[in-house]
């Protein structure tokens, strides 16, 4: 086969020359202020569709088909209501409240996400992540043993209508943080929990869940035990009081897990072929309940059951100001945990059925139906997977299908909710556990992640074991706190490398990668390969001194010093003047001041010679050998710089230039340079002259300029080429051959 | 003037024949796992340098030149010690304790630096924002009104004992956490606190040092306040005493902040001129000193004076496990604080003085310092820059210099304490005050700061008003959290840019910036500027998306859409065959089902014949036009890439690739690959054939490829170019031209 060619010719470019060949556009950056001003500028249009965006019902109430839909979205309603009454009563123990405040959070917050939400398919209500972490602060401000906290009001409450006044309240504030989120259009931060920090973090959730469940599936009375070791704490009551285990309890539960697990699976494995799911969890639920009230399971096993539901729907309440100073460090992430996880699953709908969802809207959404949802006593809401499942795969098309789930819920709460009282609440416990499955699962993600990417290992590991140990809340920060430390890390310590050229081509690659490349001598291409920022510039600076082989400052100390060196010896007329040359440089001394010696490079300057580094200098002037003239940073990586990494790019810059070595920046972003021309980034030593568009250019540069120099001696006059040099050669004694080099028409 | 050429030919490269023409080397990279055995290897020499490194003392002793560098050694020692006693009277009372435990701390940890101290010239000992840090906490424990806190051994304690026995807990704490960081290695984390933070938590530190030390300069008896606004209530509780001031005090402080401050601008005014700096602090410390007791200010005017000094040494205590309890939070920053501190002033002498230091044995030092200082009651350590640089200046060339200013505290404890005694506390108050002015100046560092980085500026301002308002503590977190956001915000919110062809040339630069640019019909270059990670793929997809001006998926399932319809008309006999084609994909249709359409894109494949989606289609179905055939993604500033990152890409190209636009990938970094291999990147739609070394290259190929097909309607055989491709042409009722395009040869 007959390869293309790759022909280009076209003249070598800088930067500034490139600027010069082709015209560019101006363009005004638009400043923050700009963009605040554009957000909110304000005109009938727009005014439109903000409220359609506040208002999504209206979207799609206007194009719903009664006669396609209608039917789906009812039959979908049911089921999902039938799901919706079960996962409430359960999640309500997590919570560690009363079940029937389940079916509340069933009820209450669908009525307004209903107007209010973008997403069409989820079901709202309860969730088993969301509403642990709701039991976490229930029980810690109102503990079983113990006096609760000191909040007005309490004085004359039983524990559970403390708890719920307690799981209301947080809910009210965790519906404000939403709101408040999505008024600030800051729903875009859902993007730091990363799918890798998610699954750890339902990891955990799920150990927590499946321990604070044991103790109904053994029938035993553990408190419930809150903050960090909390899990701890509780697994150690289960134990020690693990002989009073109720034999009835556990022997349900483990029939009913078995039974539910088996059906599930397969539900699974014949999905194809069956019309609808069985709805096993339904099935067991009525089978138990009728057991339990057929043979009398309170009185004769002790089992404890579901007990007296609140038949109704009592009086709105105001939450407590007090529960919000205590727990306003946990309702936060309550809020994020909750708004996320909505809407991790409502995209995944929306891709589906082709639809688009506002995060924003989402957040605001959520926020108002926890707040009217907690001010009717129901506790956080979000949406379980499972249940938003049902809800689409039986056929909901809009909301109206989460609608007809809530009146479900309220007729249980009205009418039906004495149907339930004699359910056992070791098969609430199980049921959860049972569903527990696909979380737990998510263990197998360690050796996958490990072999894959340990960094993100790390970070499932960080936050699966901070949230079992130091409880969600707590574990949710941690894991925050590692994955953003792993950007910064992976940003920090990169991989440097030193690049030669293929031979005969315009690409240049890492000198250790290949076999066959070529490395003109005296000058080295060093790959920055990542941004330079606070945290870094120090470790680009070691590496590239590691690359070039010889610290440019040291260098450049080591020279003044030899200097004084030579200037001594001259003055004691120590040196054996052989040639010529020498003798022009001792007629020229006409000032001695001007050769005092001091620390800083411009003293080279003041010099009315130059010394040859690099040739042989008498043996008592060591001075260490620079053996490159040239260093070509690639920047082509570098997609930032911030002040300290300009200041501190700016002094590698220098110390190197005082040394006689020029450095050449390329392809440096747009963005970058403009940056560095507004932070005042050259001056007389560093000019926009050293940025080259690519490498190879920067090479041509390079060579072009070497082409005709005395590679032995080099002096860089770059600014004045018209000047004419005078090279003479001078011989110190003890030693031969110091070159030094004159340039007459110069100042001094 | 002749410009250079240049000039390029050779073949076009795709990575894949790149590597073929070009022997790689093959790298087996260290594992994390090689690291830690390097690390822990274990040889004679390695055991010697260890030993060095644990006692710097032995490197610098061996070459110490007694004749030159004692009697610089000595008159440094004395000048510092002056400093280091004033200093350690005054900021005692910063750490809310007797003013003789700072003279422990000029002494004690100074004896345990000198072995094992990395830096020559840095002079241990109290540092004022340590001293604060440390008074934060003890008038926390142990505040002058209230109850102390509840810990063993306090009750037979007067207040300064107490408040001592913290002190040098939460000192012997720090010094344990410093070790342990050196122990393990981690000296790094320092480059965290970049010079915008460590300026913006200095000023707040200064501000709260003024405010601490109002109280002295006017007399009054102001309890120590600590915690979050604590600043704003020490100001109320000074408001409120105004009217008590002590005149006598405050004339004096204010004479004596306006001498030293005008001392201090002529000392920095005739620098050159002056031999050694004027003593101003000790002259009107002596003063003072000499006039309270010849007119007894403390009887006369009720001046609260230093009183009695402890004369000698007590015996060491042990630390109290409860205080490392209760401050165990506080100690951390404590000790991060001392050490950045400490390391950037020995830095600065290093460098200058060119001599290596080591950050993890410094960490040692200080943690053995401090721990060592503690036992024996004195408080935090570290350097301070002012007397540091009276150490360096006046001729100290090695830690013996420090060990003469110990024993000049250690004579003013044993003997000359009582000297001392009758100095007026306003007048260290007012020392303090008036050598805050540096700190303060830094406020000036705003408006520079806001007009070169507005990110930095946020920094800056978070960090001091976090530590001014939360406290030094929490603000140093406070200013952390900010700075690595930033950090991450800029990674993750880079400006991504459609890149056109410079004519005649092989660069690529952002479309909008120049005038004349070439773009080849039907390919996009889009840039990625930055690395993706889990935090920004969704915006660059978004970004991506927006770029083209399709979404991918959106047009695949209006494709499958579309051909349901298609089949429904076909299986209708609702299609008028007016040409042949039509008739040769009919008889092609054996099997029905396979024509069946589902939500998958290889459901395209299966059909037997191919739409062109871009020709017109019947009215009845509408489907986005694709003007692009393919996508150049340039990678070359991509640095990394996680898990989520990866998945989101990969489930985006094969998006584009199923709409049948060809994705390239150009200049990808050979880390990149090697773990897009390792992680199961590339599958059967997915090859190494899409990336390219340059843009160029990617460009060229997609050119060369491009030119033999019919543009109007493609098809993406990529796998099999010996097919035979018949087009056939086919008309569907009601409206004209669907193009068809079959494959006789393949399976269907």
């Amino acid at each position: 086969m007959l390869r293309s060619q790759y022909t280009v010719t076209r003249p070598v470019y800088s930067d500034d020359s490139f600027a010069i060949d082709h015209e560019k556009v101006f363009r005004l950056r638009k400043t923050p202020l700009d963009k605040v001003k554009e957000y909110l500028t304000c005109d009938s249009k727009r005014i439109k569709n903000v409220v359609l965006s506040l208002l999504p019902i209206i979207g799609w109430m206007r194009i719903y088909r009664i006669k396609e839909w209608l039917l789906g979205d009812v039959v979908s309603g049911v089921s999902t209501g039938l799901v919706a009454i079960m996962q409430g009563l359960a999640f309500s123990l997590l919570a560690s409240l009363p079940p029937s405040y389940g079916l509340y959070t069933a009820f209450f917050p669908v009525l307004t996400y209903f107007f209010l939400g973008t997403s069409r398919h989820i079901s709202v209500g309860s969730f088993p992540v969301l509403s642990l972490m709701v039991g976490a602060v229930v029980t810690r401000l109102v503990p079983e043993v113990g006096p609760s906290a000191n909040i007005t009001g309490f004085d004359n409450l039983t524990m559970y209508e403390k708890r719920v006044v307690v799981a209301s309240s947080l809910t009210f504030l965790m519906g404000i943080f939403q709101l408040a989120m999505g008024l600030l259009q800051v729903g875009f931060i859902v993007v730091y929990l990363s799918d890798t920090l998610v699954s750890g973090f339902t990891t955990a959730a799920a150990v927590h869940i499946l321990v604070s469940q044991l103790k109904f599936v053994l029938g035993l009375e553990v408190p419930g035990i809150s903050g960090p070791l909390s899990i701890i704490y509780t697994l150690e009551e289960n134990f020690v009081q693990i002989t009073s285990t109720n034999i009835c309890d556990l022997v349900m539960s483990i029939i009913i897990m078995i039974v539910v697990f088996i059906a599930k699976e397969l539900n699974d494995k014949y999905k194809a072929k069956l019309p609808v799911p069985i709805p096993i969890e339904v099935i067991m639920t009525i089978i138990s309940c009728g057991l339990s009230y057929g043979f009398n399971f309170e009185k004769r096993f002790g089992v404890s059951i579901v007990g007296k539901m609140v038949s109704g729907y009592e009086s709105p309440i105001a939450p407590s100001i007090e529960v919000f100073q205590e727990s306003a460090v946990e309702a936060f992430p309550i809020a994020i945990v909750g708004f996320a996880v909505a809407f991790s699953v409502a995209k995944v709908y929306s891709i589906k059925h082709d639809y688009t969802i506002d995060g924003n809207q989402e957040l605001i959404a959520f926020g108002v139906s926890n707040i009217f949802g907690a001010s009717f006593r129901s506790f956080a809401a979000s949406t379980a997977l499972s249940r938003s499942a049902v809800q689409e795969s039986s056929g909901g098309r809009t909301q109206i299908a989460g609608l007809i789930s809530a009146l479900m819920a309220m007729v249980v709460t009205l009418a039906l909710g004495f149907l339930l009282e004699p359910l056992p609440r070791s098969v609430l416990g199980a049921l959860v556990i049972v569903n527990l499955k696909g979380m737990l699962m998510q263990f197998r993600e360690i050796p996958y992640l490990w072999r894959r990417d340990k960094t993100e290992c790390v970070v499932w590991l960080g936050t699966c074991i901070g949230a079992i140990l130091l409880g969600l809340d707590l574990g949710l920060g941690v894991g925050l706190g590692i994955e953003l430390l792993t950007v910064v890390f992976r940003t920090q310590f990169p991989r440097c490398s030193v690049l030669a050229s293929i031979a005969g081509s315009d690409l240049y690659k890492d000198r250790k990668d290949y076999v066959e490349l070529y490395e003109p001598q005296g000058v080295k291409i060093f790959r920055i390969p990542s941004p330079i920022f606070f945290a870094n510039i120090d470790f680009f600076k070691d590496k590239l001194i590691e690359a070039v082989g010889f610290n440019p400052l040291r260098v450049l100390r080591k020279r003044n010093k030899a200097l004084m060196k030579i200037k001594a010896m001259w003055q004691k007329r120590d040196v054996n003047i052989t040639e010529k040359g020498m003798w022009d440089l001792f007629l020229q001394m006409t000032d001695e001041s001007q050769m005092k010696p001091s620390e800083t490079a411009s003293e080279l300057k003041g010099l009315p010679f130059k010394v040859c580094w690099n040739a042989e200098l008498p043996a008592c002037i060591s001075v260490p050998r620079v053996d490159i003239h040239s260093v070509i940073l690639d920047f082509s990586a570098v997609s930032f710089l911030d002040i300290s990494a300009l200041k501190g790019l700016k002094a590698m810059l220098k110390e190197f230039i005082h040394v006689d070595v020029n450095v050449y920046i390329a392809s440096c972003d747009v963005y970058i340079l403009e940056t560095l021309h507004s932070c005042m980034f050259f001056d007389d030593e560093i000019h926009t002259s050293m940025f080259f568009p690519t490498i190879h250019d920067a090479m041509l540069h390079v060579l072009e300029t070497r082409k005709d120099i005395n590679t032995g001696c080099v002096s860089h006059q770059r600014k004045q080429p018209s000047d004419i040099e005078i090279q003479s050669t001078a011989v110190l004694d003890p030693d031969p051959a110091v070159e030094v080099e004159t340039s007459p028409l110069s100042p001094c």
